[in-house]
C-alpha cells in the first residue's frame, strides 16, 4: 500500500488549470498512469467509453489539439470540437462564464486553449465538469509540462535533483513557465538562458523564489571562468540539497551545480505570434542549439527536449543525435494525456507502483486572499480579469505574498503588483483625517493583520483613497 | 394505446426544415421522447450505432453545432463535420442541390445551418436522407423551438394556453419566428415586445394571423392603464378559448389575457451580424431584462428563457433568480436533439406516455400552389430562390394565401407578395386585346378558380404581360 | 488461388502518394475490395476498430475529406482532423517532415491534402505510418482515380482497352493527371480535349509516352473528316493492341479508335483557384458538356463522369440522362476509400474473386536515380523541393529518363528538365582544363554510364561548373 490509490481517486472530478493545482504526489500519480498507458495501451482502451470531451481551441493549435483528441479516442471516448474560433466569434459577445456553463452541460470534460492568461481558471470555475488548460495566453501550459516531466523521468530515471537549462524564449514561452515551477518542486537546478530580450518575466522568477524553497542566483555573480559552455546565463534557480547548504552562499552552490554539467536542455522556439516584430525578421541574439554546442563542456550528457514546433533554434543536424528526444517527447503526449483524462474522469485502471514516489507531498503554498478593494489592478493586459467582456462579472482577485517586497499576486495569471504603501482597514472606522498609510517596506507591512491589510501600488493611489502619509513615511 | 407509436414511426425518414413540417401530435411525440432521453439517457446509448451525421455549418455557430454533435454521440452515432465554411468555399461554385446529393450519399442524416432563408428546404429535397434545419438565414430555427417547447412544457406542466412575451430582436431572430408559429398552434397568447426598429416582420405576423386560427391585436388598441409592466407592446396574438370569444372584440380578449400576467419571457439578443449598424455601437431602445423588470406587475411568475448567447439584454443579476432557466434550457438541447434524431432515423426506443397529448392533431394549412409564372419574385433578397447559383435550377415557388389581401407566399422562405391585380389564365386563349386584369380586392380574386388564377404585384406587371385594366378597375 | 491474398497482404503498411505506387494487380485488388465494400458493407463494419486516421487538409476541401472520414467511420475507426489550415498556420514555421513525425506518432494513418506538388511523398517518407495523398497541388489525386476506375469497371464491365475522353481543365486538374497515367496502364485510348489554354502539361504527356508503352498522337495529324463529334482534340494516346499495330502509323490507329466512339467522357471544372484570372470572369473557350453534345456521333454510348464539384461545364440538363453517373461516382468514393484504408491497415477481410485480374502485373518503370548535383532545379515552382522551409532538409532529387530527349524527372512532382548538355563525372579526376561537355543529343548521352552521368540544363550551366564544349559540340 503506497497511497497511490487514494491519490488517484482524489483526482476524480478535478480540473487542471495550473501545475500548482496538483501536489507532487498527484503529479507522480499522473506520471505513473502515463507510464502504464504507454506500456499497456490495451488496459485503457475502454476506460472512457460513453464520455465526451469538448475540445475548445480559441488559438490556432494542431499538435496539442490532436494529441488531446487522440488520447480521448484511445480511451474509447468521443469528441466535439470548436477549432480556430476567434475569442469573439464563438462568443458573439458571450462571456467565458456563459460559454463554460453551456458547454459544461453538453460534455463530460472540457479541454481549452485561449489567448487570455487565466482563462482556463475562469472556465474551470463555471463549467461544472473537469477542465484542462491546454494553454492560456503566455501564462501556463501544464499538460506540456506533464509530457516534459514524463520524458525526463523516463530518460533520467528520476525527477528529483535534475540540472536543466531552459533555452530560448523564456518570456512568451508558456511551457517554460509551467515547467520551471514544476521542476522547482522536485528539487531541480534550473538554468535560464534566454534569447536577447526574452528573459523569463519577473512574475515567473518571483514565484519561483517565494513559493518553492530554493534560491534564485543572478547570472552575473557566477564565475565566468568555469562552466563555459553553459554560461552566460541569465539566472540560476538552486534547490538546497541540505538545509544549511545555501544558507550563506547560494551562488557557490549554483556554481557547483553548473560544474557538474546539465542533465537536460529544454529548447523553445521564439513565439513570434506574441511579439510585435515585423513578420519574417529573425530575432537577433537567439541562441541556436546544434551539434557544436552539444560537444561543449557541460552538455556532454544532456538530453535535448523541445515542445515543438521548432523553427531555426534547434538545428536539423541534431535529429540523428541519440540525445535528441523531442519527437519521442511529442509522441508521449498521448499516453500522458490518456493518463490525465482517465484520472480526472475517475476511470483509470488500477495503477502500478510508480517509479518515484515523493517522500513528502509538496502542496501549493496557500497565500491568503487579499480581501479589500483598494483600486489595485492586475498589471497584465492579457489577463482575463482585464478583459471588458469578463469585467462584467469577474472582480480583480489577488493573493497576499509576504516577503520582500510585499506583493499582491493575481489569482488568475500570477502576475504581481509590488506594494508601495500599506494601511489598515481599521482606519475606515476613524475620521478621514486620521487615515494614514505607511511604506510597504516598514514593519507595518508585516504587523497589519491579514484581514485588515490594505495595499496600494503607489502613494498617489493611497492618497486618492483618502489616506495620508504617516509621519516619517 | 395512445397513437404515439404510429406517430413515432411516421417520423422515420422525414426531414425537419420547419416547425410546420410536423403536426401537433408529431411535436408532442418528439417532446415525449426528449423527456425520456433526459430522464433515461441509457435507453438511447446505442440507438444510432453505425449511423453517421453530417454536420454542415455555413455560418459560425458553436453552441447549436456542439449540441447536435453531442446528441448524435450520446446516441452511439458518429460525425463528419464541415464547419465555418463560407457559402462559396464549400461549393467552389457548386449548387446546394449538388452538395446535397453528394453529402446525402455519404451520411445517414444531414444537419445544416446556412445563411440563406429556405436553404434547408432545398437540401431536404435533394439529399435523399433526412435533413434537419439548424437555422436558415433569418427564417427559422426549428430545433431551438423544440428546446423552448420542451422547457416550457416541463416547467409549466403543459404547452396549451400559455401566455408568453417574445422580447428583443423579433426582426432578425429566427428562433422567435419558429417559436411564435409553434406556440400559436398550442393556443398561446403571444406578446411581441421588440427593440426599437426590430419588430417581427410582416410575413411572420401575417402567417400567424392566417394559418393558426387566432387573431392579431396591435398594441396601440390595448388599454394603457392596465398591464403596465408588460406594456407597451407591439402586438398581441390571441388564440380563442372558445369559438365566439374573439368574435367581436379581440382586443378585449388580449387585455384580459395580459392582465393575468405572463407565464414566460423569451428574451433574445440583438443579431448584430444581420444588421447594417457599425460594429460596437449598441442599438438604442433595446429593452433590458433584469431583476427590476421581473419585480413589476405581470412578471411575478414568469420564467425567463433565452436561446443564448446573451450580450447585454439579459442582466447578469438574473442568473441567481430561480425563474431564470436559460442554462437549463441550453442543456436540454441535447436530449431534445437526441429525441429528434432517433425518431427521424427510425431508431427511437418504445416511448412513454406523453405528458400532454393533443386532442386534435393540428396539421399545417395546405395552401394551393401557385401554378403560373407571371413574373412574381419573392421579395426577400436572402431567399434561396433569389441566389444566382440556385436560380440555375430552382424556380420561384409560391402558395396562394386567400384572405384580405390575397397574397402569394414563398414556399422556401414564407415571405409574401401582396396581390395588386388578378386575371384568369383562360385569357391566354383570347385575343391579346381582350385580356383583362382586375383589382385584387375585387370579387375576381375569389371567383377565379385556383388553377386559372394569375397574380400580379402591380398594374404595370400585368400590363407588361399584355393585360389591360378591366372596365371600372 | 489467384494471387489476390498475396497482393492484398503486400499492401499492408504501404503509402499511396501516387497511382504509380501500386502495380496493376495492386490496383485491381483495391477495386475488388471496393466492390466487396459496396455490396457487403457489413463485412467491413469493424475492420478498423481501435485505429485513428488523421485527416490533414491544408487546402479547403469538403467532399474529399467527408468521403475519407465517412469511409474510416464506416470501418469502425476514429478520426482526428485539421481542416483548412493554411500551409503556415499549422506549421508555425515547421517543416513537413517535423509535422509528419509528430502526427505519425499520434495516428495510425495520415490522409493529407496540400497545395505543394509532391508534399504527400515527403510526408510518407517521414510519418512512419501509411500516408494517403488526398491531392498534392496540381500534381495528383490518386484516390479520385481509384473512384474513377471503380466506376468505369463497374459500368463498362472491364478497364482493359477503354476509349475515354478527358475534358476541360487538363492543365490544373490533378485528377486528370493521375487518371491518364492509370488508364494508360490498362491499355486505354485517351483523348485529350482541353479548354482553351488548359492543355495537359508537357510532363504529364511526356510520362505517358515514355513510361506506359503507348504512343501519343497530336490532334492535328488526325483526319478532320471523321469523328467529328469528338474532334477537335489536342492529342490522343493509343495503346497498341498488338505489337506491330502502331509500328509505323500511330495516327491511323488513333483514327480507327476514335471512329469506334467513346466509352466515357470525363469532364472537369476549371480550377479557378489555381489560375491567375480575375474572379468572376468565365474562361473563354471552355467546352460545355450537354445533351446536344451527347447526341453527336461518337458519344452515343458514352457514360459521363465528373469528379465534382461542377460549375458551368456540365449542363444541369444532363442530370436526368441515364448515361450521367457522376453522383453515383461520388457516392462510390466511400466504398473505394474503405477498401484502400482497410488494405493499407492490413485489416481487409478475405476478398472475393476480382472482376478483372491483370494477366501481367504492370510495375512502375524504375528509372535510375540521378546521382550528381550539377545545379539542376525542378522547374515547378509549386514543387515541395522548391519551398524555402523544405529546402532546409530536402535536396533536389531526379530520375534519369532515357529517350529523346534525355530528361531529368523530379522524384517529387514528375516535372521534367530537358538535358541540353551531358558530361561524365570521371572528368572531375582530370585537370580542369580537360573537362568537356557534349550535346545531350549526341551519342554521349547514351554512352556515359548511369553512375557517371552529369546533366546540364544549358551550356551556360555546364560552363559555370567548369566544363568546356567538346570539339564539334
Amino acid at each position: 500500500m503506497n497511497g497511490m490509490d487514494g491519490v488517484a481517486s482524489g483526482l476524480s472530478g478535478r480540473s487542471f488549470a495550473s501545475v500548482d493545482d496538483f501536489s507532487n504526489r498527484e503529479l507522480a500519480c499522473v506520471l505513473a498512469a502515463a507510464g502504464d498507458a504507454a506500456d499497456h495501451r490495451e488496459r485503457y482502451t475502454d476506460t472512457c467509453r460513453g464520455l465526451i470531451m469538448a475540445s475548445l481551441f480559441f488559438e490556432p493549435s494542431t499538435r496539442t489539439r490532436l494529441s488531446f483528441e487522440t488520447a480521448m479516442l484511445r480511451l474509447g471516448g468521443q469528441l466535439v470540437s470548436a477549432v480556430d474560433v476567434g475569442a469573439t466569434s464563438l462568443a458573439k459577445g458571450e462571456t467565458l462564464a456563459d460559454m463554460a456553463r453551456v458547454v459544461g452541460g453538453y460534455a463530460d470534460l472540457v479541454v481549452m486553449r485561449h489567448p487570455w492568461d487565466g482563462a482556463a481558471r475562469v472556465v474551470a470555475e463555471y463549467a461544472g465538469v473537469p477542465v484542462i488548460n491546454a494553454g492560456d495566453g503566455g501564462h501556463e501550459h501544464p499538460t506540456q509540462t506533464l509530457c516534459d516531466l514524463f520524458t525526463l523521468q523516463r530518460e533520467r530515471g528520476a525527477l528529483q535533483g535534475l540540472r536543466i537549462a531552459l533555452w530560448g524564449d523564456l518570456k512568451y514561452g508558456r511551457t517554460v513557465h509551467s515547467l520551471a515551477w514544476a521542476l522547482a518542486r522536485f528539487g531541480a537546478t534550473i538554468v535560464f538562458r534566454p534569447g536577447a530580450g526574452l528573459a523569463a518575466p519577473d512574475y515567473v522568477l518571483s514565484k519561483l523564489a517565494s513559493d518553492y524553497g530554493g534560491e534564485l542566483v543572478r547570472g552575473d555573480v557566477l564565475s565566468q571562468s568555469e562552466g563555459e559552455g553553459i554560461l552566460p546565463v541569465d539566472a540560476v534557480y538552486v534547490t538546497p540539497r541540505s538545509p544549511h547548504q545555501l544558507a550563506m552562499l547560494p551562488h557557490i552552490s549554483a556554481q557547483v551545480e553548473l560544474d557538474r554539467g546539465l542533465d537536460a536542455l529544454y529548447v523553445t522556439r521564439v513565439q513570434k505570434e506574441r511579439m510585435q516584430t515585423p513578420p519574417g525578421t529573425k530575432p537577433a541574439g537567439y541562441p541556436v542549439v546544434d551539434h557544436k554546442l552539444l560537444r561543449t563542456k557541460g552538455f556532454e550528457k544532456s538530453i535535448v527536449l523541445h515542445p515543438l514546433p521548432r523553427v531555426d533554434e534547434l538545428s536539423l543536424d541534431m535529429d540523428s543525435d541519440p540525445r535528441s528526444l523531442y519527437f519521442k517527447q511529442a509522441h508521449r503526449g498521448v499516453p500522458v494525456r490518456m493518463a490525465l483524462i482517465s484520472l480526472l474522469m475517475g476511470r483509470a485502471p488500477q495503477l502500478p507502483q510508480p517509479p518515484e514516489w515523493p517522500q513528502d507531498d509538496w502542496q501549493p503554498v496557500k497565500h491568503q486572499p487579499y480581501l479589500h478593494d483598494t483600486g489595485v489592478k492586475c498589471p497584465n493586459e492579457r489577463c482575463v480579469a482585464n478583459q471588458p467582456s469578463e469585467q462584467r462579472y469577474l472582480t480583480q482577485r489577488f493573493s497576499v505574498v509576504r516577503g520582500t517586497p510585499l506583493r499582491l499576486r493575481c489569482r488568475y495569471c500570477d502576475h504581481e503588483v509590488v506594494a508601495v504603501a500599506v494601511a489598515t482597514a481599521e482606519a475606515y472606522d476613524e475620521p478621514a483625517s486620521r487615515r494614514k498609510y505607511h511604506p510597504a517596506t516598514s514593519r507595518w507591512a508585516t504587523d497589519i493583520r491579514e484581514e485588515n491589510l490594505l495595499v496600494f501600488a503607489s502613494a498617489q493611489a493611497a492618497e486618492a483613497q483618502g489616506f495620508r502619509a504617516a509621519a516619517g513615511a
